[in-house]
């Protein structure tokens, strides 16, 4: 953390509250290093907490999607945006959760020609319309992913995962935030 | 709440909790209705608490843009994503806060045209280019914000709450989320 | 008529021509008000009789098409064209003619998500892709009209009036071409 | 006449109104041949007398643009809609009054490359922005004009005929209106 | 070849090279003219022959698509560049290999309204796309030419054709080429 | 080569001609493997060589670009186009020749958050806006490059590679093109 996690001056707030820094130590025991998103909230501990509950919520918590179907999600998303980022940090979770780093390739450069099966492939074809097009989507838009097996809670689910990088997709290139250089190599 | 505030069949868990029950009845005795999307998450207390957090740390906690601002770059932004949803209820919200009922409607259509400071044009500016186009986001666009007087915490402000309404437009177009009726009528 | 009705130096002509000033106070007997678009063209009273011919051939005159669906295709566009002088005039011609001021919200904002009859929605839908990309309509686009009732004079009329507001559309933000303050509260 | 000038069945009126055949005669003497748009809308005169007169008064009528300009910003638009029609009758135009093919052939191509006068593609510049995107329109882009001696009367003017334009290529790409194959080798 | 080819400056080598000299006489006898692309590359012979050698491979060696059918596919991928160079050449190509100006014309401005055969329409449609969104491709398009019975080999030359027309497109461009003034007329 | 390379049947002619066998041996002790852009194109040898020439020519031949620059070219415009063969080919090139396997992912996804000397980042933003929109070049973009200490030969040479890599992914894309596996993990 001696470089900027991004181009803004934020310092984080010293001392770092009791249960952000206690996070922040988990993160180091569990994946080797802060990510510098949380780096960059730590100047507002408030802020960290609202995103972490967030993330935490859409990403590890339970739902019918598998934990790589989220990450998918947010690459293929990260994906329309370019968000350097996103897909750094996620690109490096779909390689891992899935052990196949060309597929963590394909779907951060072009999900279409990734090996996807049909139903991951409506999951991503409604998540990149979101991103490109929200106001676009329709009921057939819904009536396809049911088509496809997904129940209503399932579509929410798809739904907010998209949305969510959407968000964080542009926050980071906002500030353009610097990815931990450890991502790159990981899972190659 | 007896029509479905999404064309998603997602009920609301019964009994509420006490939390979000406390909640609905503040947001009936404040604002005369308890707002769909708060509606539409209840099916899930816990994704509705990590909204709400986010939420009010963004649009309600202390700021130097002012609760008005924060408005009009929600406005901005949704008028970018066509989001039915956002545009009526805050729409709605820079009516009513700036007593200006054109300025709402200014905004909700192409905020190019609105009387605006050069301050609040660099401001919308920014926010609409992370809307269209994040990753062509570079520092001079930030020189531009700090060249009106805002600093590197404000820019954090402004970034924040263009990404999170570019989150809650998708979420909204994604699951057809309706806006109550009442804000129509609000401020005109 | 004291504040310019556009951005450009363009004065009435002194006096107006009996014609041009009759049509005005019989304007300000229906309606209240001159609206700004005939102030805007005063200073030429051959090119304002040119435009009102054809705005009244489209808009009042005889068709098969009533003239809410007419009124409901000129803010389709103008969402698209994001016109504030036409969204704010027609989007008040639609909540009175239809008497629900959420359908004229809805058609301002994203037609997608109005309460629209299958034939209307076709109808918006081809006024929409006319307004994206004519260059794209083929004849299955026609095709599709036909299908949901409309014959070739209906596709005429259709045209027309999407043609003439993407039209107005452009002159209006071409000359910044602010409406008449009256709109906004009527028919809420 | 006797092969369908669009795509629609909507046959001339008979007979013609006199006023319109004269006019149709006119146009025999004076060009070799009635143009289609005007046989299109000889399905109803009254139409057709409201396209005449704007038509006539925005191109024919005294103006600061000269005949070539006007028609200058009819092909640079028209290109950018990529109207068949407007293109072919518009670029002959050109051809024409220019007495340069390849003029014409550049504007309808791709302006950007076309040998024009700063004047000339300020003009053009102002008309195609227009045309792509006219909500981004704002008051620099006036003052732009204005920098290169437009006055607001001119202003007016190309601001007029870049909207006409953009209605009458909406139009004929709706209908599928053909050109008069004679445009085709005129003035090559 | 007194007037630079280009907006470069990049004199041709003096002497050419003996085959590069010969090349231009057969092209001055069979055209009347060194085309100003060859005279552009005759700074670098090996360039030369590499842009000679794919192009002659591709317009003018055996393959189930005619020559036309090569140059239709060139100009309506010129056409979504808006590559004044190549519309100019490859447009007189159209004229001249089907004897039908109005086909040249259409195709060069929009060749959605050309009178083409179905085969025709779904080359030209994939080729299009192929230039608008190649990464949008997918088996399907694939699947859409071979019902119109082209065979993998065709599929790769329509492939190939489009995607050299991207290359000399944006080279045209790029470098400001221009068209021998002899093709404005040819074949009209 | 078991599988096949595209999702084309163009199996490679057997025997190989000898040139060509022996370019792919001369591929297999230096890469390790047959890229498989050859292997497509082996069912056609003139093809393969007037690929190849041109190749060699534009990426391997004497410029003042360095090879490095030659391929962030690369890498940039396939990022645009979302190749994910090029993407997947080049990008392990500029993690090679530079040495710097973050800077490969970061032109990869979005160039302009790279770390780029002005020279590269002008060089880059010719070469995306021309593969973005060539027909918006004029010669400000070219002084641009100048400014930048680029002399004619070597915008042709930046106008070159751009330009080839917008043929090469558009033809990558039409016929699913498969990166070589070994790429993935290379200089990570």
């Amino acid at each position: 953390m001696t470089e900027r996690p991004t181009a803004l001056d934020l310092p984080p707030v010293e001392p770092l509250p009791d249960d952000v820094a206690k996070y922040f130590r988990i993160c180091e025991e569990k994946l080797g290093m802060v990510p510098n998103v949380l780096a960059a909230y730590a100047f507002a501990p408030e802020k960290l907490r609202a995103f972490s509950d967030m993330y935490n919520d859409l990403m590890l918590a339970e739902s019918a999607l598998s934990k790589l179907e989220r990450e998918m999600i947010a690459v293929a998303v990260s994906s329309v945006n370019k968000c350097f980022y996103c897909l750094v940090a996620h690109g490096a979770a779909v390689r891992q959760l899935s052990g196949d780093p060309a597929l963590g390739e394909a779907i951060a450069m072009n999900y279409r020609v990734a090996p996807l099966t049909p139903r991951q492939k409506a999951m991503l074809d409604f998540a990149v319309k979101m991103t490109e097009a929200s106001h676009r989507i329709e009921e057939p838009d819904r009536e396809e992913l049911r088509r496809h097996g997904f129940d209503d809670r399932d579509i929410w689910d798809i739904a907010s995962v998209a949305s969510f990088f959407n968000m964080t997709n542009r926050m980071a290139s906002a500030v353009d935030m610097r990815p931990n250089p450890e991502y790159h190599a990981q899972a190659r």
